[in-house]
């Protein structure tokens, strides 16, 4: 597998030790994180990523001292360095060194770092769908940041592999809604309308998730609809996907023991995955701003 | 200021690179820690935070690798490098590190570090108490469990300071219940009894609140009540106070604009208080089984 990190204005090797015990990362989860997809040497949708990243930066209020020029230098160098085609730039804020104290100090320096990596998509996933699993969600009420405290999602991933499931479902008890899936947006098909939960405090409004809403489902002359989604409603869905920027759209044919639909991908998720194919080819093409 | 640290079988400076980029903690917040009070270089209440910490593993299932003499012997030899008599020892296992993925491998490497500081008590606080403020509890519903996501309370933290308050004391909007502060739980007196939450999974079960509950508050012959509490409940109490093991306990004056009883330390609060120094004192002076 081909990797790189970047850190401290360095290119390293990921097993290096690169983070003091201090950091607030380490300590609190205090910090942020995207990942972006990169197609043929390229980064898709960059622009969409650094945006939703100064977003939640913003609600955490942590300063910006890497410029969007700078890091989109360092996404360009570790794929020339690695000479990588096909894979997954992850990187990380956060609100950097200092003693112990939940209260943050006044001036503290934010840190990066970035990881790449030759992950490729999951054809298989794509091609025959995956079993998703229901499961509580009992993160925090600011899942529309995208923070480093993700032990709901850890927890949930490990109760969804233990029910044979790709992917934990996240249901909001109190809310009684289904909201997303352990690290994607969640879509279903009923009646020909697209149904979605809406981006609010409950989920992370994923750019996957956006494209699929504002620029394919017009193309397709699909609705969406956004709205809180019962257990009961989305299981009697015709069709189901998730949506993320790792595995693209990803086609549900089962969540626990229910077949979606007749237990196969549906049509229309399959026409907007080689929708999302095709949208994903032409935004490459097209000259950099 | 005396500090030192532990990681990897040895004793280090605290801005010692030492994490690696992919460590749980640095990424999910995927560990778990706690806080011991040194007294008179000697650690309190040990015995109770080794069985807090290892229920907290338990429940995000990290396995056991340094037992508890082990740890013991740590702390022990930290004490002794820095000459620390007054101060307190933070530790911190996470799950290891390994290439980024929600799903934990099956067999990962837990990472423990451990960190002493010289770090006195707030003597201003317990004598002429503090302000606190309401705070919206939008933590996730594992509280119980000591994790280090812990952006919920860095963000109390701060809107609370923003109010002049010393410490954020939640309030769970959905269950219309005062829950615990930023980072200790809560007490009021009303009617001659003691108040305070249920140590369900809304607060984490401290070692102080424990004490108070089923030591001192027998020798003092209060009774005990745990229950949900209303803002509107806990407003009109006599006094309030907060528990940790860093603070030990700590008269609540006002919460917000209003005093609390008639905005000085309580009386009961106050031989809450005394008794606690006591019990330190005489648990200290017992020969270690």
């Amino acid at each position: 597998m081909k990797e790189l990190a970047y850190f401290d204005g360095a290119f390293l090797p990921l097993d290096t030790y690169a983070v003091r015990l201090e950091n607030r990362g380490y300590q609190f989860g205090d910090g942020v994180f995207e990942t972006l997809r990169v197609y043929d040497g390229k980064c898709f949708a960059l622009k969409e990523h650094l945006e939703r990243y100064r977003r939640s930066m913003r609600e955490l209020s942590i300063p910006i001292t890497d410029t969007d020029a700078e890091m989109v230098g360092v996404f360009g160098e570790l794929i020339d360095k690695t000479e990588i085609r096909e894979g997954i730039i992850y990187f990380q804020l956060t609100r950097g060194t200092s003693p112990r104290s939940y209260l943050p100090p006044k001036i503290n320096l934010p840190h990066l770092d970035v990881i790449i990596r030759d992950i490729p998509i999951h054809m298989d996933w794509q091609e025959n769908g995956i079993r998703a699993a229901l499961v509580d969600d009992i993160r925090w009420l600011r899942c529309d940041i995208a923070s480093l405290n993700l032990l709901g999602s850890v927890l949930a991933a490990e109760e969804a592999r233990k029910k044979n499931a790709k992917k934990a479902l996240f249901f909001r008890k109190e809310k009684n809604t289904v909201t997303e899936g352990e690290d994607a947006n969640f879509f279903i098909v009923k009646d020909e309308v697209l149904w979605t939960h809406p981006a609010n405090e409950m989920i992370l409004n994923g750019v996957t998730r956006t494209i699929v809403k504002e620029k394919l489902a017009p193309s397709l002359g699909v609705t969406v609809v956004e709205k809180t989604l019962t257990p009961d409603f989305v299981k009697g869905a015709e069709e189901a996907f998730f949506t993320n920027t790792a595995d693209e759209i990803v086609p549900i044919t089962m969540i626990d023991r229910d077949p979606i639909g007749s237990g196969v991908p549906g049509e229309l998720t399959k026409k907007f995955l080689a929708a999302y194919k095709k949208y994903v080819k032409e935004e490459l093409a097209k000259p950099i701003e």
